[in-house]
């Protein structure tokens, strides 16, 4: 498999640099192909603005996402954003590994996923979800948090990982057209010893081996919505964060 | 009251911006004091780096939350994180207003919360949630999007949009102490009429008129939570996303 990390953390001597070198190491053992877009070190620019078109539709008044398909069409996109472009409809699967920062991804990825997301490849004329551009292609979410796992219960502080999880994997990631495999999550990394950081590694190194046979979550294809955009009669509700509320104690 | 508009749209023109001018024009003349971030206009820049510390606690490995804390401490946080801090300090109300992208603020207003929510000051030391740094402070989500109504029910192509806006409603702006408002949702804005868009105008007016008499939404307080950080036994669980789905057709 081709492999794209899309990574996000400054500091070379961080857990997350950590988990990228285990995940470089053990997918280029197992035969996959990998390239990185390490945000910070490329100095990434994540504002969209008009700045990134090189042609304009409307001169008058910026509409990001149509500009965003006029450029594409006429080779005028911002060379940073069409290289991103080039390495991700290149990839089988996409790796977005960054720290859960207020309950999302850190701005320099977001602006990745704004910028490079654009209207005319990834999605558009009705392509999303089963039908988008990454159609074919799977992703993951793999992120590092401060809470414990049971704040990510439903009934925790924090709420169930796939609500919290929602806007990224259900709104970018499937979106866009991928399969979306379980997210890798590392808990607590402030507050537990070296041995369980290493266990960490290894667990990572382990879920990289299933990569091919993993199930991915689910989520409706386009067909299952009916003309009003809601589930047709028929088809059972999606049950992220609908599900029973995990176990109570006492 | 003093309100604080986060506003994130690139565009002088566009329906957003005239959102804009009309809140400022109603908060004024119902006798609130504004002032506005306007995040593009200021070239907000929302990458974290170690560029926004003057000082270090810890100069071999960057830990930005901890770094954010010291440089509080110390008065060596970057000006314009500060000049945002004494802004958000200031107001008795916060509006974020940005079209939705991704399910998500756009990435300028991410790296707004990620560089100005600092540790210290608005959350840290346990304080969070009813016990935030911003506690006292009233916030609402102000957002447009291209997606119709019914797209936003449970079985909606988008999905309930308690769940969409959870990381923003729950995981920033509870968390760090604030009560949310309902938020102000401007939909399918691409596709309504000249007329639509005007009545969008005058419902946010008539909105803002019932600022301080508008229930919150709710969000458990910390101390509904045990020392496993799970609703203690008897606290009835939140609904967010696990309400009955939306009536179904058919």
């Amino acid at each position: 498999m081709k492999v794209l990390i899309v990574f996000a953390h400054q500091e070379a001597q961080s857990f997350n640099a950590a988990l990228l070198a285990r995940s470089v190491a053990e997918l280029t053992a197992l035969g996959h192909t990998v390239r990185i877009s390490d945000l910070y070190a490329m100095r990434f620019n994540p504002v969209a603005t008009a700045e990134d078109f090189g042609a304009r539709r409307f001169p008058d008044r910026l509409q990001y996402d149509r500009e965003q398909k006029y450029n594409l069409q006429h080779g005028a996109l911002s060379s940073d954003i069409a290289a991103e472009i080039e390495k991700l409809l290149w990839c089988d699967l996409l790796i977005l590994q960054f720290p859960l920062w207020w309950f999302s991804v850190p701005a320099i990825m977001k602006g990745w996923i704004d910028r490079v997301f654009v209207n005319g490849a990834i999605y558009g004329s009705g392509r999303r979800y089963d039908t988008g551009g990454l159609n074919g292609r799977r992703a993951m979410v793999v992120t590092s948090t401060a809470a414990y796992p049971g704040m990510c219960a439903s009934d925790g502080l924090v709420g169930a990982l796939d609500v919290v999880l929602w806007p990224i994997q259900n709104g970018m990631l499937a979106y866009a057209g991928c399969k979306v495999l379980p997210p890798f999550v590392s808990y607590s990394v402030n507050f537990v010893d070296e041995a369980t950081r290493h266990r960490y590694l290894d667990d990572y190194a382990e879920r990289l081996r299933q990569l091919e046979t993993a199930e991915p979550l689910f989520f409706h294809p386009l067909a299952d919505f009916g003309e009003d955009w809601r589930l047709k009669p028929g088809i059972a509700a999606r049950t992220v964060g609908q599900g029973k509320p995990a176990a109570r104690r006492g």
